[in-house]
């Protein structure tokens, strides 16, 4: 569930850069009462995404459209599946069209890329692929909840959720240990603390520093297995694991196997194609 | 040149997002009166676009920052090129980071993907790679400058400012020759009037309607051909042909070859992945 | 058809300018639970724009207010005649009255002064009357409704609509066949060029260059009708002729006689005089 | 003097409406790194106002842009008065130039408007011309300020500053005693109570009620000598005298003559004609 | 009543503040199809106010939500007291609950302070209690009506609504005469005009200014009868007399036996404590 | 440190509420060239916060402002401290003063109760003291910060921050334990669980359930040591323990002796006196 007031921001916005001057075409071409009915179909397979967005649009430009979702949410369809419904007159489902349509490829897109990596997932381990706050700016909100439909998890929301120590805090506080101390000294007690680093013997300092979590950025294979193994044989205190940078599907079974905890991603939002999406408009005769 | 309001509203929301409720980790971590440089690098080779977006969030955050561009807007980098460089309080370097880096990364993804379409042009063609209305949802104006940096053009900006009769505007309208009729009696007289079809016998009523641009939707290289020679035929009147749908970098020089005159993508715009582009912080005596 | 974010978001700014600290005089003088309807009425002859702006400003204060339209937007109406009915309690109607009634007054003020233009075209003559860029700032968008609603056409919506090659431009370009080059190679193809002379000299470069439309700018009727003529021989190409500067209500028919196509005039939107409508409350057992 | 977040805001949200789509025209045919002059001149005699506005349209687009204001705000010029110099890069200055024309040429028309009602104002008397609360929906706070500028002075701001009873409002509380006695009770003590009334008969009761400000609606001249007469025959209590309806120019010395305090006119804003101000560009080598 | 497009602005940026990221809690603890009611409930004596608010924030969450408000506005309460159900989603209730709570609390707490104030008017005294402009800035409004619910009464709402000469504005224009007579000619006649005195010497200066209102700052019990009796033997003109500066509960009787007009005090709204009021779930089946 | 976009949208919403009117009073009064420095100066104890909000007030009138902060953030200063010194224009001094010192005593206010509050932490103990969710509507970024000068912590920052189960989601998720693995399940890692419990029963299961973090809801003071006696003698695990409800001063050191990690307080935000701050002007030959 996304709160309504940031959707309402985020389409008006959108229809605001689309059709703030007036949609010349539909005005000119089309007669102000001409009914219609819109489709929204699938042309390859996908996950569902975004459902709400996509009929809202149509809501905001007029209250009286007629919306039904067809599809569940986080749903797998097949090519030509049929998603979603909208009825009213001509002009403003034509207005709303590419709005509505580029929130709907975006969020399915996501949403399907986050599934695939999901199902690379090996039954049997216990990893979560999560994403991280490589985010299109201004669409946050939407994008990790496409994480979520997608059966993904969300990394931290933004910087003042959660502590993440990364290499450029490591130079400026001078230190992974004295960095987890500070961060330990002020940072609220709801929020692990999570240290970035670049070797084994930097996650030998973060473990000496009992950092709640720590994440191994760019690690070969072999050495994300040596981290489990030392992780495993520190006494008395278990951080979690985050693998971190170049994450492929391929990769996603053998760092699974290796026992990683968590699989950050940021290509989940920053690099997902847009699902392939028609809107398809049929003249008709509306029945309440 | 994008407009600065434009660019600041962006920044600014992008902020709120990441930061409205403060930096943790900088704020513990990090002493604040640190002084730091930061450097873009670019991690693989990519079309620089957006320098001015990324410097401007850190100005956004702390005007005494000092920052630099160190590579030309449009310029295709290698590996390890450094792109720009900011100097200032660390922890103003760090809550800015991100942010900074997500339009960067984006803006540069676009326009180093316009430039593969671009450079896909067969010497001697005329044909130019256009984007269209498929932007990120409150970005178009920076994607679309993107895709300029990059060496392709825009196409119309948004439904206010040239007419475009899509599939679904003809339904509603009751045909082509009908659409384009009342197109042009009301359409403002600096908009050419642009429309859809679906097969070479709508070809031929767009044609004599006089449509100004005619988009070829989803048309196979052998219709592709005949379109133009059609064109060509036709007696004193010479519309604009496009293409549009599914095009990729392989097809865009067959469409070239024969004689298309605009190529528009959506994949450009909606599908480009993420540059990527590396920020790496030193600290630094920072000399005026 | 206006945006209903679009209007909501003008509506909301009126009522927080008038109306952010309370409504002082109906709080102390009228009970919370008195009901009440209003009427607008004309006062004089006029063209009605604006009935769903003026009714929505009630709307926005109180969804409970029932409203509704009485005369078709674009009709002439004499004085006298009711054009719009709410209903409600009577502080939401005396709350949102001055507000309503000024976006009214002055949509409705704009289409009776494009409508008399409009009518100003003699017969068998066919020239379009068109606005400009003259906009109220925040406003363009009902003022360019309220004067297609009067019958006249709209010019482009904003600079990154169309091309227009203004004096300013010749200047910092270099001349007019520099710049007609120039923006033939970079404007989107949607867009039509257009350039504005100041005499039958820039008129025979602009035809040269091929702009597809020529703006003759505070030409004297005699150069209008050689530049009609020169247009005319010209071999291989037809552009468009606008006429611009000083347009009267006199000057309309014979421009119009003379053969140009478009007659573009600021007056309409930046110094037409409101219309005088009133808004009568009763009090009133409210029936649903 | 207007807060400066208040005029960026309605600066920034007019480059939106004008420029968010990038000006295609500057880009397409002007250099980015040409600079230029630009000077706005007044082509007819008019009062100076906006000129702030004016200049900081540019700033906004560029910080770098140097202005200068060449003549003072209220001063009245003649044709050919040079008001405002701004020098920059070329583009900025075309980008800018109508956004910023558009508040100069209305806010110096209502200042020119207001002064011509001021000086009709006979030598001796002591009546005020104010303006009204009819202002463009969005534009209040600078066209009240113009009115200043010209001269006049402005009426109560918004609905929560001040009491005034008008004619609904009488409809509505039942009477003009009941609705005075009411704002007594409520209204704040920093407010005097106005109350707008119809006839000599409704001026009694408002005499009565000790309303502190009586506006004459709509009267005939010589119920305004009879209303002046009794106002003053009236033992104990002064009230101010106001008229408003139907203000013109050859009104208001008689007005003035008879004894009226205030003269307020809602035509000084809603239907002020914009004053006509060039802006001429010349390339120029930029001295610091 | 306050304006609904200012509630919708002040709870949708309330709502952002704490809910942008989504709701971790209750997406992951509670089904999204469990309904439940709430029930807002006074957990000490207070005085009810802002319950359109507290409703407001579920419906701008859900429209589907059914809100009931249980006790009137202005109503005083006893612990333990029903004040308003919701109905609903259980995740939506829970998301809004603290919003909703956060301006209940505070307004509610407002009212039952203003309440307190004004009891501790004697019977047969005339002084009216008010507020100041010392509010949570961008909470004005909701505080303003806050007071107004309490049974108190508002000062002028802001800089533009009327006259007041303070300390500064003294030493700023030199001297309480000059300031006073350049109130007059300036301020809008809807304005009184009010000075603040710092001593007796003061007092009778404004006296003699013939200063609408005269506000004694800090003065004394001693000095406050002194003051009223020399505004009581003034001549042909009676100011109203407010006191303003360290108002306390106690002082208010002494203050209104002494006669003074109006007691303003800051601590009603930058003070005021929260009211308690819980929120309490219960799982239900739910009736239309 | 704050983000500035922040402060700036929170300054120019608040001068917009005070002053988009203009200011009356200061433009009647004094002239536009007289040239003021204004201290603000504390008139009782208090600790400092707030100083970079209160001159950048300033600074968004009028950039030329010159401003400079006098006392150190979060320093506890005796009454008379001079705190902050402006210097400008007088009118800009006096349109800005009362915005920016409701920002400065509101947030001084909050910054000097929690710092009475950390100062009642015995020497020796552990406990830190939190701030809530219950803080003003739109201003929880800077009422969060000045419990940070204040030398106390904050709590989780909104709902999207951190895993917080209380009361009214564990009746909706039927039970603690099911709540807490569901929420294990699906939080983000980076986020410690919270639950929040009545009982000592519900102690139990809190542990038994592992959570991280349990707060203790209103409990006795014996229940409390029992409740640190039970964690304690837990095996292989120790979740935070946090004391919340009804926290007064006096509270404070019993807690803390008591062996509790974390107690909250509501009323740091929700209730703080506002600090007293004078804002004295003089006229003043500025030097620069």
């Amino acid at each position: 569930m996304l709160p309504l007031p940031l959707l309402d921001a985020l389409i008006d916005r959108a229809l605001d850069e689309d059709l703030a001057a007036s949609d010349l075409t539909s005005e000119a071409c089309v007669d102000a009462t001409t009914d219609a009915t819109g489709t929204a179909v699938a042309r390859k397979p996908l996950v569902v995404c975004g459902t709400a967005v996509f009929l809202r649009a149509f809501e905001r430009l007029d209250p009286s459209v007629r919306v039904e979702a067809l599809a569940a949410e986080g749903m797998a369809v097949a090519a030509g599946a049929v998603l979603c419904r909208v009825a009213g007159r001509a002009r403003v489902l034509l207005s709303g069209e590419r709005t509505a349509l580029n929130f709907f490829q975006r969020m399915s897109g996501i949403a399907t890329l986050a599934r695939r990596y999901v199902e690379a997932l090996p039954p049997g381990t216990s990893a979560r692929i999560t994403d991280t706050r490589k985010t299109t700016p201004g669409l946050r909100a939407i994008e990790r909840y496409a994480v979520r439909v997608g059966g993904a998890h969300n990394h931290r929301d933004n910087l003042g959720s959660a502590i993440l120590i990364k290499d450029n805090h490591i130079v400026a506080a001078g230190g992974i240990a004295r960095a987890v101390e500070r961060a330990r000294a002020r940072a609220p007690h709801t929020s692990r603390i999570e240290v970035e680093v670049a070797s084994l013997a930097e996650l030998d300092v973060a473990l000496a520093a009992h950092a709640d979590i720590v994440m191994l950025d760019n690690f070969e294979l072999a050495d994300v297995h040596e981290a489990v193994r030392r992780v495993r044989a520190f006494q008395g205190f278990r951080p979690l694991l985050e693998v971190s940078g170049g994450i492929t599907l391929e990769r996603i079974a053998e760092l699974a196997h290796a026992g990683i905890d968590v699989i950050s991603s940021g290509a989940l939002t920053h690099s997902a194609p847009a699902a392939d999406i028609a809107f398809d408009l049929a003249l008709a005769v509306l029945t309440p």
